[in-house]
């Protein structure tokens, strides 16, 4: 069972997805007004209960950002051993992982654009496997950490590359621009450890696989994530964990290549699905 | 008029603060549950016509941080000229402002206690001056730039030094800490712009003065400040962003004096108030 955010004549649902359509599941949950209510509630379960053996609602829908009101974004960076190689600067595997937090506001949903801006043409895509906590807690240990994990999505963590360098401590500027990235198609409950430890991630603009690793060799496997970000703040449901991105992105080819209005940049996890994106110069 | 989230007898309320107590305002606004969806309705001037008058509901509070719920705070990093040169690495001023988020969760209200985790004992605290987005945009020039700001407030934007060094690219993680910080103690209403533009910043640790300087001096003024974030990301009412703080922190003392439990800090600016916390130990 898969769970979406979506828009159909000009109203927001959420429900379960299906090969023919949405089965919208808001009117029965009154208590939780959106898919985040549900994820807060723990109640994933819950959905897919009532979901079950219920007709198609909606078809031709339009996909959301998975949960556009997510509070806590925190995106891990240069979490793969040939992207911390890539940065050439010499330094051995990091001790600690690179963190830095992205706004909902920088996401768009599956099947829509993300957004170039007229400031700059350095617009980049990075696929990544998201989690999102199901059950909150602090100082969390590694070999827990996987019960805390709700469920599973995908993210096209889009980043306008030349902004990602105007200051020397923080990535923020490159990473928090309107639907610069995209987070969905849906949610996938998480259900046994081989979702993330056998995941394969692959990358494709326009066809053209650029980024394709396994979780598995990640540098923070996605435990210790759970771990290192529990010992300052306490977790809770809802909060999403972007976990970190291949080799391969568009700036780190040579020449760089960046996207442009009109590309298809597909982020695909079997198991968990294919996020598809388009781009678009922004409408001014 | 001031405005601040409180607890009283174990309930959360919001409401105008005179020098005798609390006017609750909750009750007479049920479609504005919290202090946050009152900003986001432009709604300052609507609850200060409702508390003219009125008689004091509660005293002996307890505040909260003011937002709770506050969705996006954005802070300013290395603002003032004298920051810089403290980071003796020979860069001039820098084109842009260093930018990193912070969650609401890392803030605790006026008069509670900064917790100090097992983990470090380097707590610092950064005074800074606090903007309250009333009127959302994207791009907004300099010259409009006051007319978005609803409120001013005060920070306490306590750091945990050596974890700000964890990763290579952000702070992220020295800055998030469970109630490490603090914002209140009231939200002022933004009316002139003298309020900003002659404010003088004032923090000190059990009575001694530790920062000291006007914001006039500021490298990226306010105003440039919502020009610039304005430019990635649409900003929306009850947005925050903590301004950025004068030379002076602990951390920058020789040798560094780090905040320790029983120590009293306060961050004054005349027109504001005074937003003064203790420093605990974590109850583990």
């Amino acid at each position: 069972m898969k769970f979406a955010t979506f828009t159909s004549g000009g109203k927001t649902f959420y429900g379960a997805v299906t090969d023919t359509g949405m089965i919208a599941l808001n009117d029965a949950f009154p208590e939780w007004p959106t898919l985040f209510d549900a994820v807060q509630a723990d109640g994933l379960a819950t959905l897919a209960q009532a979901a079950e053996g219920k007709p198609v609602t909606h078809t031709g829908v339009q996909y959301e950002m998975v949960l556009p009101n997510a509070r806590r974004i925190l995106c891990v960076g240069v979490n793969f051993p040939d992207r911390n190689a890539e940065y050439k600067d010499g330094s051995e595997q990091p001790k600690y992982m690179s963190l830095f937090p992205r706004f909902a506001s920088g996401f768009t949903g599956h099947d829509r654009p993300l957004i170039r801006p007229p400031e700059s043409h350095q617009l980049d895509y990075e696929g990544e496997v998201a989690i999102v906590i199901g059950k909150g807690g602090r100082r969390i240990p590694q070999a827990n950490a996987y019960d805390h994990i709700a469920a599973l999505t995908l993210c096209n963590e889009g980043t306008i590359r030349d902004w990602v360098r105007h200051a020397k401590f923080n990535v923020t500027q490159g990473k928090n621009w309107d639907k610069s990235g995209a987070i969905g198609p849906w949610l996938v409950p998480f259900t046994e450890a081989a979702q993330l430890d056998e995941a394969r991630i692959i990358t494709r603009v326009n066809g053209e696989v650029r980024q394709d690793d396994v979780l598995s060799r990640m540098m923070h496997p996605v435990r210790r994530e759970i771990e290192y970000i529990s010992t300052f703040m306490t977790l809770e449901p809802g909060d999403i964990i972007v976990t970190g991105t291949p080799t391969g992105s568009g700036a780190r080819l040579d020449p760089p290549q960046y996207l442009k209005p009109g590309d298809v940049v597909e982020v695909e996890v079997a198991g968990i699905g294919t996020l598809r994106n388009t781009v678009e110069d922004e409408a001014l």
